[in-house]
C-alpha cells in the first residue's frame, strides 16, 4: 500500500511558511462572505490567486464556480473541491474580523451574513493545497483539479456547475476529495467508508382551505386544523413506519398561518426538512408525506390539492470503501491516533453529485474545528450539543491548529494519488 | 306608551334637505379612514360640526373621543354614540371615494385603510341627528350627549374614555343608544330586547420551546408540535365542553412558528378569538383555553408557561327589555314593517361598556346596508353569506335609503325618550 | 276551539278507581323487563288487556307489535302509541320490584335488563287510556286506535311494524299522538310544537390496518393511530364545520382497538352517535363522518376502506304546530300551570316514522317523572344533570302523580279529537 | 485461547444417538404447552430426566424453577438456563403434535395456549445437554448448574427464583449462558458481543374522565378525546424527543374505551409497549411517558391522575464482552461459517437477572430454526417479515437440523469453560 507520508513530511517546512499568507486570506474571506449563488468575490480572489500559480483557471461555471487545472505529466487526475457560500446568519461570535454585512430575510427585516459553517476555510485550505502543489511539480505527477464550488447551502451549486457543462469541458478525475470542518476536537481527522453525510430533503407544503370572519367557521375550511393535524400525522412517519433500526429526521421547521385572531385564513404554509441514511427509508419518507398532505386536506374537503415545492434536495454522501481506505492510510500516517473512524453526520452536502455525474469514486471528511480542551469537557459533561455548531451565529473554528490540519489533511490526501514516492514507498514496503 | 311619530314626521322635510350635506360628509371620511385611537381628523370634523350648533363640546376624551352636549330644558338625558375608527383592510370596492390609504403591517408590508365596517356611517348618522335636533328644539325636552368613540376595532375605545372621566364629567344619561349598519336589507332596522351581539374575547398565546437544528430533534422542545397539539386540544372545547343547547365559537386565525425549515424554532404564537352568549360559557371557555395551553406545555416539557396577552376583550351587548320595548314601538310606527326583530349576531362591541359603567340601560339595534333586491336573491339562494359584509375588503353600504334609514331611526330613537309629543301623543293612545 | 275539559273531569272518579289497578300492572312489567324486539311477554300482556276491553286486536306486527282498535261511530281516528321494550341495564333503583334479570353483552359477561327508559310507564297508561275509552264510548265518537310498539331502543320496531303491513291492514289515522316519561317534575306536562326530539344517527366504523408485533411498526399500519386521528378530526366537525347557530353533538361512545401490548392488532372499531337538530346539518355531519373515516385511513396508508354499520338511525320528532296547539289548548284546561312549553330534548325517537308513513300529522309530549322538590332542589342548584336520568340504573319516577298525570295527559288528549263535549264546548266558547 | 472442538467431536456420536429420544421429548412438551408461572407439568419432566442422570435436583425455586447440579471436580462453574413457559396463543401450525389446549383470555372467551415461542425446544436442548455432559464426567472439570426457569413471557420467572433464594442457595456460577431459537437459517447461530436484546416496558395506563350520555358531552369529561390526544402525543417521543441514533419503539397495542355508541364512559385504558437499546434512552422515554400522560389528564380537566400500572419490565441484554469472544471460537471450531455475528433482536428477555444479581458475565446466542431454503427466499425477496416469527401461531422450528444445531451450540458453549481439552488444546495452539 503507497504511503504519502515522505512528502508530506518533507514539505512541512513550506506549511509553515505558508501559514501567515493562509490565516489572512482566511480573515479577508471571513469579513467579506457571500451568499448562496452571490460568491463573486471570493471566486474572484481564488481564481486571480491560482493563475498566479501557473494553473489553467475557468471561472463562472455555473455562476460563480471556478475550475483552475494543473496538468503535470502523466498519471490520475485528483479533483479537490471546496465550497465558498455563506448564510444568513448574524454572526455572535466576537472576532475583530467578524462580518458586520447584512441582507434582507424573507420577511423584508434586516439578517447578518455570515460564514457560520466554515466556507471560508475550505476556500483558504485549498488555495494553500493548490500553491504547496505548484511549488512542488517535482514530488508528484498527475493532473490536480482545484473546484471552486457556489451555492452548496441551498443545495444548488453542484448542479449548477454540472448543468454548466463541467462533465464535457474538464477532465475526468479517478477520483474527488473535498474535506468539512465540524465540531471535533481540533487537530482531528474524521473519515468513515460508505455514508457519511445523510440525505436532506426540504419541501414547502401549501395547504389550502377557505378564509372566513372567525365567527363563521362552518363557511371556512380551517386551514390551521389542516396544518395541525397534518403536523401531528406526520410525526408518526416516524414513530410508525420507519423501523427503530434505521435513523430518520423529519422536522417542521415552520409553520404559518394567517395573522388575524379573527379572521380565517385562506391557506397554511409548512416547511419541512427530512435527513435519512438509507435511500429506501428516503423514498418511503418523501412518498408518505405527500400521502398524508394530500389524505388531510381531502378531510377537511380542502378546496385544492396541496402545492409541494421542492426547497432542497441533497443526496446521501457515500465514500467509496477503497478511497477511503487510502484515505486512511494516509491519514494515519500523518496524523497517527487523530485520524479516526467517525459516525456519520446528519448534515447534507450536494459534493457527492460530481462523483454521481462522473460516476467516479470519491470521498469526504471531517476536519476538527473546536478548542481540543473544550470539546473534551463537553463530551465527558454529555454537553457536546452546547458547543457552538455549523450554522451558529457563534461558530468560530480555532485556526490553530485547525488552518495546519486542513491543509495537511488535504495535501496528504491529493498526494495518496499523486504523489512519486508512491513506488519508493511502495517498493520499501 | 309614548309614541314619536309626529316630530319624526314634522321633521321629515327637514332630512330631505339635510341628505346632500351628509353624503358629503360620508364621502369625505369614507376617503379619509383613520385606525383606532388614530381619529384625529375624523374627532375635529365631528366636533367643529356639533360645535358650530350650539353644543358643548369636550374634545379628547380617550385620546380622540368627542363629547357633545345639547341642554334644552327638563327632561331625560340620552346619549347616542357612534364610533369613529377604520381597519387595516385593503378597500377592493372600486367606488370614486375609495381609500387609497395604507398603512403597514405586523410583517412591515404595506396594507390598505379602510371604513370597511361602516363606522364613517355611524358618524355622518349622529351628525345629522345632532343637527336636526338642534334645529328643532321645540320638539323636544331634555338632554341630549353626542359621544363620538375611538377604538372601538381594538376594545380600547369606550374604555380609554371611561378611563378619561367620561362618568364623572358629564351628565349620568338615562338611556344609551347607538346603531350599525349590518348585512340586512336597506331599509330595514332590526332590534332585539337581551343579547345581540356576542362577547368577544382575543388572546394572543406564545408557546415556548427550546430550538435546535433541525436534525437533533432530541435536543430541542419542538414548539410546532406543542401548538400543533395546543390547536387540536382547543377544538374539544366546543365539541366536548359547551352544551350543544349553547352558541360558541373559538377560531385560531393565526398560527405561527419558525421561517427556516430545518431550524426547530424557539416558540410558536398562536393568536384565538372566542365568541360566546353566555357569561358562564365565556368564563368556562376562557378558564378551559388556559387549562388547556399550561397542560399541553407541561406535556411537551417546556421550560416556561404559555404567555397570554388579551388582544381585545368585548363583553355581551345585552339590550334592556323595557327600552327595547319602546323602540319597538318606536320603530314600528315609523318603519312598519322595515322594522323587525333581529337574532344576535356572532359581531362585538364595547358599547355596553358605557351602560355598564353608569349601570344605566342601552340598547343597540342593527341598520341594514345591503341593495334589497341583492340581498334577498342571496337569502333566497341561501348564499347570505356570499355578500360582502362588514370588514370585507368590498364592504359598501348602497346610500340610498340606508343614509335615511339610520338616520331616522336614531332620531325616533332619541324622540321615543325626548320627544315633547310624547305626552299629547300618550294621551291619545 | 274545543276543549276536552268537562269529559276529563266526568272521566276523574274512574282514573281514581283504575290507579290501583294500573299500579299493579305496572309493577308487574317493570319487574319484568324483555329487550327490544323480544317484548313477547308484555305483548301478551297488553293484548289481552284491550282483548277482554272489546278491542279487535291484531297481534305481531312487526315481531310483538300489537295494534287494537276500538271503532266507537262517526268521527276522526286517533292513533295513540306506547313503547314496549326495556335496556340491557343492571337496575340499581333499590325498588322492591326493581328487575333481577340478565342477559349477556358483547363481551359475554352478564348485565342487567331493566326498565330504565319508562317504557313500562307507557304501556300501562295506554291500557289505562284504552280502558277507560272503552267504558265510556257515551264520551267520544269515532276510532280509537291503540299500539304497542317494540324495539324503540333500536330504532327498529316502528320500521318493523311498517314493514309488516301497517298502513295497508290498518285505518290511516287523523293523528297520532305519544308520550314519554322524562326527567321533569311530576305532575307536570311539557309540550313543544315543531322540533321536540333531535335527529339521532349510530355508526360502527370498522377502521382496518396491518398487525404486526409491537416491535416492528414499519411492517404494520397502526389502526391504533389511525383511530386516534379520526377521533381527533371527528371533533372539528362540531367545533369547525357547523354553524355557532346550530346544536349538534357527536359522541364517540366507544373506541376500541387490541387486546395485548405488544402486539399492534389489525383493527380498530368506533362507535359514534350524533344528534342534530335540523336536517342539513344531520346531512353535512353524516357526509362529513365518513369523509374524514375514508381520508384519514388514505392517510394512513390502510389497505381497506372503512366499514361504516348504521347502528341506527332516528329522524327529528317534528310536531305538527295546528296538532300541538290543540294539545296545548286541553292540556292547560287540564293541568294550569303545571302544562309549559319544553325545550327540545338531545333524545330521539322513531315515533315521528309512523306520521311520516302515513304523512299524518303527529305530536310527541313529555310526562314529568321526578320528585317535584327534588327536582326544584337540583334545578336551584344547577345540578339537573346530577337527576338519574332515562338509561340511567337508578332511573325511577316517582309513581305519585306521574301514573295519574301520564294517564290524563293521554285521555285529554285522545279527547281533543273525539269527545263528543267538543261541539258543545265549543258553543259555548 | 482453549477451544473445544475435540470434545465436541468425540461426543458427536452420542449426539446422533440422543436425537431420537429428544425428538419425542419436544414433541410430548409441545403437544402440552403451560402457562407462565404454571409450568408443573414440564418442571416435573425436566426435574425427573436429570434426576435420572445423577444431578442434585432442588424444585419450585420460585413456584415451577429447576436447578440441577453435577459437581465434577474442580473447575469453574457454568450456569446454563432454558425457559419453560408457552404463550396464549392459539397453535395454527398444522403439526401433528400441535397443541390443543385452551385458556381463557380477559375478555372471558377461549384462547389456545402453544409453545408458539420455543421454550419447549430450549428445554429440550438442555435436556440433552445434561446428559451428554453426565454421560462424558470425563471429558470436563467444574459444575454445571442446568437452571429451568419459569415465567420468562410474562417477566416474572426471573425474578422469582431469585426472590425465592437462588443466590444464597446455589453456588455462585463464574459465567451463565442461554440460547434462543429464532427466525434464522437453521444449522446457524448468531452470537453478539455488548447489547443484543432491548429492554422492554409494558405498562397499562388507565386515564379516567366523567361518563354521561352522549348527548351531553358538557357535563361529561370525555376519555376517549383524552386517550386519543394521548395517543398522538406519545407519537411525538419517537419522532421528537429520542435521537435519531437511538433505536427505540413505542407501541400502544391496546386502547379500550366504552361500549355504547351513544354512552360516554368514565375511562380508558391504554396499553402500551416500549423497547429501547441504551438505559439513557430508556429512562427517558418512561419518564415522557408518565409526563405525557399526566399532562394530558390535566388539559382534559381529569378528576383523577392517570393510574400507571407495570405489566413488564425487562432489562437489556448486554452480553459480556469476553465471553462472546470464547463463544465465538468455540462457535466458529465448530459451525464454520454457519456461526455469524448478528444484529440486536427487537426482544427482550429476564434472563440478564440472574448476571445482574450474581454480578457474573453472561452471555446469551441465537439458534435459527427457520428452514435455510426458505429463509433465503424471503430475504432475497425482502420479505423476512413475512416469516412465521416468535409468537406467531404459524412459528415452528424445523427439527432437522435445528435440535442437532442447538444441542452443540450448548455443548460447546459449556465446553468452552469445562472441557478438559482446554490444556491440551492450548498447548497445541
Amino acid at each position: 500500500m503507497p504511503v504519502s507520508l515522505p512528502i508530506a513530511e518533507t514539505i512541512a517546512p513550506a506549511i509553515d511558511a505558508l501559514l501567515p499568507e493562509l490565516e489572512s486570506i482566511y480573515k479577508d474571506l471571513h469579513a467579506h462572505p457571500e451568499l448562496s449563488m452571490h460568491e463573486f468575490r471570493t471566486a474572484r480572489i481564488a481564481a486571480e490567486y491560482v493563475e498566479r500559480l501557473g494553473y489553467e483557471v475557468t471561472r463562472e461555471i455555473g455562476v460563480t464556480g471556478v475550475v483552475a487545472v494543473l496538468r503535470n505529466g502523466e498519471g490520475p487526475t485528483v479533483m479537490l473541491r471546496a465550497d465558498m457560500d455563506a448564510l444568513p446568519v448574524t454572526e455572535a461570535t466576537g472576532l475583530p474580523y467578524a462580518s458586520t454585512l447584512t441582507t434582507q430575510d424573507e420577511d423584508g427585516s434586516q439578517i447578518g451574513v455570515s460564514h457560520a459553517c466554515g466556507h471560508d476555510l475550505h476556500v483558504t485550505w485549498l488555495l494553500g493545497v493548490a500553491r504547496l502543489m505548484a511549488e512542488r511539480r517535482d514530488a508528484w505527477r498527475g493532473t490536480l483539479m482545484a473546484v471552486f464550488q457556489p451555492g452548496e447551502e441551498v443545495g444548488r451549486g453542484a448542479q449548477s456547475m454540472l448543468d454548466d457543462g463541467m462533465i464535457e469541458r474538464f477532465p475526468k478525475p479517478d477520483v474527488i476529495l473535498a474535506q468539512h470542518v465540524m465540531v471535533a476536537a481540533a487537530g482531528t481527522v474524521g473519515y468513515r467508508s460508505g455514508t457519511i453525510l445523510s440525505a436532506g430533503d426540504s419541501l414547502k407544503v401549501r395547504l389550502f382551505g377557505r378564509g372566513s370572519h372567525g365567527s363563521q367557521p362552518q363557511t371556512a375550511i380551517d386551514p390551521v386544523i389542516m396544518a395541525a393535524l397534518t403536523t401531528l400525522r406526520l410525526q408518526t412517519i416516524v414513530s410508525r413506519e420507519i423501523s427503530p433500526r434505521d435513523s430518520a429526521v423529519l422536522t417542521i421547521g415552520s409553520l404559518r398561518a394567517g395573522t388575524k385572531e379573527n379572521i380565517i385564513p385562506d391557506e397554511a404554509t409548512l416547511k419541512l426538512n427530512v435527513r435519512t441514511y438509507d435511500e429506501d427509508v428516503r423514498t418511503h419518507m418523501l412518498g408518505a408525506i405527500r400521502r398524508i398532505c394530500c389524505a388531510e386536506c381531502v378531510a377537511s374537503d380542502a378546496p385544492r390539492e396541496p402545492e409541494f415545492t421542492t426547497l432542497s434536495s441533497y443526496p446521501m454522501t457515500i465514500n467509496d470503501a477503497a478511497t477511503v481506505e487510502r484515505l486512511r492510510v494516509a491519514f494515519e500516517a500523518r496524523f497517527g491516533e487523530r485520524a479516526y473512524e467517525t459516525e456519520p453526520a446528519a448534515a447534507s452536502e450536494d459534493f457527492s453529485l460530481f462523483g454521481r455525474a462522473w460516476d467516479v469514486p470519491y470521498a469526504f471528511w471531517f476536519v476538527g474545528g473546536t478548542d481540543p480542551q473544550t470539546y473534551a469537557q463537553a463530551k465527558a459533561a454529555k454537553k457536546l450539543n452546547a458547543l457552538p455548531s455549523n450554522h451558529s451565529p457563534k461558530f468560530a473554528p480555532v485556526l490553530d491548529p485547525t488552518m495546519r490540519t486542513g491543509l495537511e489533511a488535504m495535501l496528504c490526501a491529493a498526494l495518496a494519488w499523486l504523489g512519486i514516492e508512491h513506488e519508493d514507498a511502495s517498493e520499501g514496503a
